[in-house]
């Protein structure tokens, strides 16, 4: 499969129709999320860096056409149009990392009506994707109020590649490491790791085990005390650390049970062993909610390892994410049908400190003491700025989250910021609206 | 990224730490899922097949080895070990499309114990993502009892690769077809579409587009007629298909509202402009709750298409599943931390007619008039049965779908098929019990 076929059937029938009416002048399409999920007081844009990437390199291959024609049962040659199609438009997007409200333009394209169409799939699938399990993961670093939180998704991501994502993703959130080796190695976050169940039983016993673990690896060591019982686990972990003299920078980890009652036991035994310093690693169908349970409990857990629900972003493992025709051939479109309505025309988010963000027209001055969130990233299809950094959006995230006011940032029922609407966006939308009602409902059916 | 990297990074320490010691017996791991989901009777075995072709390409290159070295901050001399590293080993399976239970081994890989572990990471993700999303794709189909149900989830899946895999595993469940062209054209499913609320906007009015894409496209066309006003777009579209004497075929689409209300009405205005012949899709954030709920209302609606919630399994993004040890050197092992205990030795699922199935020892007698589920599908690390035809699945997921009770099948509060566990493996469970709490735990601390 490739890049250009990977996408809904129906931008490629539209694009030929476009290209059979010479409708080939410029249009905007915006992407945005309608509303926020339940549990989410804001959203972290993410997704743009990928999105882009798919745009550079998007060119209509024979093999394309070929395929086109195939699942369309019409001949090769009426697909002929689209062969050698690339992107040359431009993008407009709010950089990785930022926070985002409802409504806020995400990533915004313009460019000849055909290609801005057929890449509409693709586009909308990585900014939902990504912002998606983005904001769940912002949500784990809140809850654990300045414990490491690490990545152990991979194993239940939806496929390997959303689980580098989820790692990645992580890592911009504000992660301290990932158990995925392929990430941590191309998105330079450490890579974090223990041992599993399966290795404490492939030997005779735990002791075994640790001490073999051990000889293996220099420091620090994590043992995995649950597997047969928590108590008498945790004892051995300690006569082995003890042992070898590996009690600094070691930690044991637990992954089942009442991981809050076991927590203060394993304390309270590896205190009496002498060994404070060993740390303790929590893990197991851990999310924001209970992590933020055990961090209010006073759990004495040093780091929380997240995986399955905040790779999937259980919670909300899907966004209302648009990608919405706002403008073709200088003309603002809409559309009206119920609970459906869209701002017409190219757009701008104004920030002002604590994400008082007013959404405004493209070309109007921005609010005193206010930035424009999206940026030109990209024009004739070529990025115009190097590739976003991982760091860079990190350390967007960490300020743009430090200024929320703090009941968005709570993580049960959270208040949503909300961004306003400035005078010519609204007045702009009215206009649209009556445009549309006169023109195409012929003023009579206005929907209510 | 490569293949091999693409793992958690205790795969690689563990995997390690054998090699050191000497242990490269055979291990069994078995892969299952321990509890069902809400809202799921039972579950479609997915995944077996992208997992084997991973197992069949697996082989640890000297990049993978630099990439482990580099995220472990050691030598490269110490990961050399693992150079060369292939998948030799022995896979028993259920062929995908069959109706699992909770419990029941989906696949099972014998190797030497570092291959073994090795893989866990990504055989554990084929099969439990895969499963989830069949799941949930099947249960579409029972709620439009006889309608052709369609895939347009590709926007919103979690990345591309699990859009693909929605397609692929939709059409398995029983869709009639997706949107996805690259998934249309590998798998030889019919590709599905319509047009976008972007196509009407960008022309005057509703039914100059109309126009404009029949023009384009031949029959069979379907006309999104809710961008403005439902009542006036379906007067548009039955005005332009009267025109152009294209009704026959043609279907109109509601994709906003109160889908159940449009496509009460909207039946109406087609049956009264003579267009009796004029179907209805629906689409718009359906699942098999909101397919079951049209259905048993008699609403009009000939085609469901179904999209972002059945392909990212909203309700159950993710399975409770598990690649756990059973056997290792001939020694069968579990282990017992609490509400995680798991059968020990390798395993067969015996199957009488109606899905009533008895989780046994592999080398046990089957039960009278039982048939085994689990195939073995690779030896010596090759496939030794050819890979599995889509067509296969969807014909074995249909006949075992048909045999469950009515309970298992229901969309809301379904009751699940539960599995029985024969006789020698219950024992040998007690004694492998035994054995642990005797030899690890010192006959005293058993977990209650």
């Amino acid at each position: 499969m490739s890049d250009v076929t990977t996408t809904d059937l129906y931008e490629v029938t539209m694009a030929l129709s476009y290209l059979r009416e010479r409708m080939t002048e410029q249009a905007t399409f915006s992407c945005f999320v309608r509303d926020l999920p339940p549990h989410r007081g804001f959203l972290v844009a993410a997704g743009a860096e990928s999105a882009l990437a798919y745009l550079s390199r998007y060119r209509v291959e024979r093999d394309d056409v070929r395929a086109f024609a195939e699942v369309l049962g019409r001949p090769v040659h009426d697909l002929m149009p689209l062969l050698g199609t690339r992107f040359t438009g431009t993008v407009r997007a709010i950089p990785e990392g930022h926070v985002v409200l409802a409504g806020e333009p995400l990533f915004e394209v313009t460019a000849p009506l055909p290609q801005a169409q057929l890449v509409e799939t693709v586009v909308l699938n990585h900014l939902s994707h990504q912002t998606a399990v983005a904001s769940k993961c912002v949500r784990c670093v809140l809850a654990a109020q300045g414990h490491p939180v690490v990545d152990f998704s991979l194993r239940r991501t939806h496929g390997t590649a959303a689980g580098y994502q989820a790692a990645r993703l992580a890592a911009m959130a504000g992660f301290a490491g990932t158990s995925n080796v392929a990430a941590a190695d191309a998105e330079q976050v450490p890579a974090v790791g223990t041992m599993a169940h399966s290795y404490i039983e492939a030997f005779e016993n735990e002791e075994a085990a640790f001490l073999a673990f051990a000889r293996c690896h220099p420091d620090p060591v994590t043992f995995l005390v649950d597997t047969y019982d928590t108590e008498s686990g945790v004892a051995a972990a300690a006569r082995v650390l003890h042992a070898l003299d590996r009690g600094d920078g070691a930690a044991v980890r637990l992954d089942s049970g009442d991981i809050k009652a076991l927590a203060f036991h394993t304390r309270a035994i590896l205190d009496a062993a002498g060994l404070p310093q060993v740390r303790i690693v929590a893990s197991g169908g851990l999310d924001e909610f209970a992590v933020a349970d055990l961090v209010s409990a006073g759990a004495p857990i040093d780091v929380y390892a997240v995986g399955t629900r905040v790779g999937v972003s259980a919670d909300a493992p899907y966004l209302d994410s648009a990608y919405k025709l706002v403008e073709y051939d200088g003309r603002p479109v809409m559309k009206l049908s119920s609970a459906k309505v869209t701002a017409p025309g190219r757009q701008q988010v104004f920030r002002r400190p604590g994400c008082v963000d007013v959404i405004g027209m493209a070309d109007e001055p921005p609010p005193a003491g206010s930035m424009p969130l999206l940026k030109t990233l990209m024009r004739a299809g070529v990025r115009c700025t190097p590739a976003g950094r991982l760091q860079d959006a990190r350390e967007r995230l960490a300020k743009d989250v430090a200024e929320l006011p703090a009941t968005a940032r709570e993580i049960r029922s959270p208040v949503p910021v909300r961004a306003t609407v400035s005078e010519p966006l609204a007045a702009l939308t009215g206009q649209v609206r009556q445009r549309i009602e006169r023109a195409v409902l012929g003023d009579v059916t206005g929907p209510t």
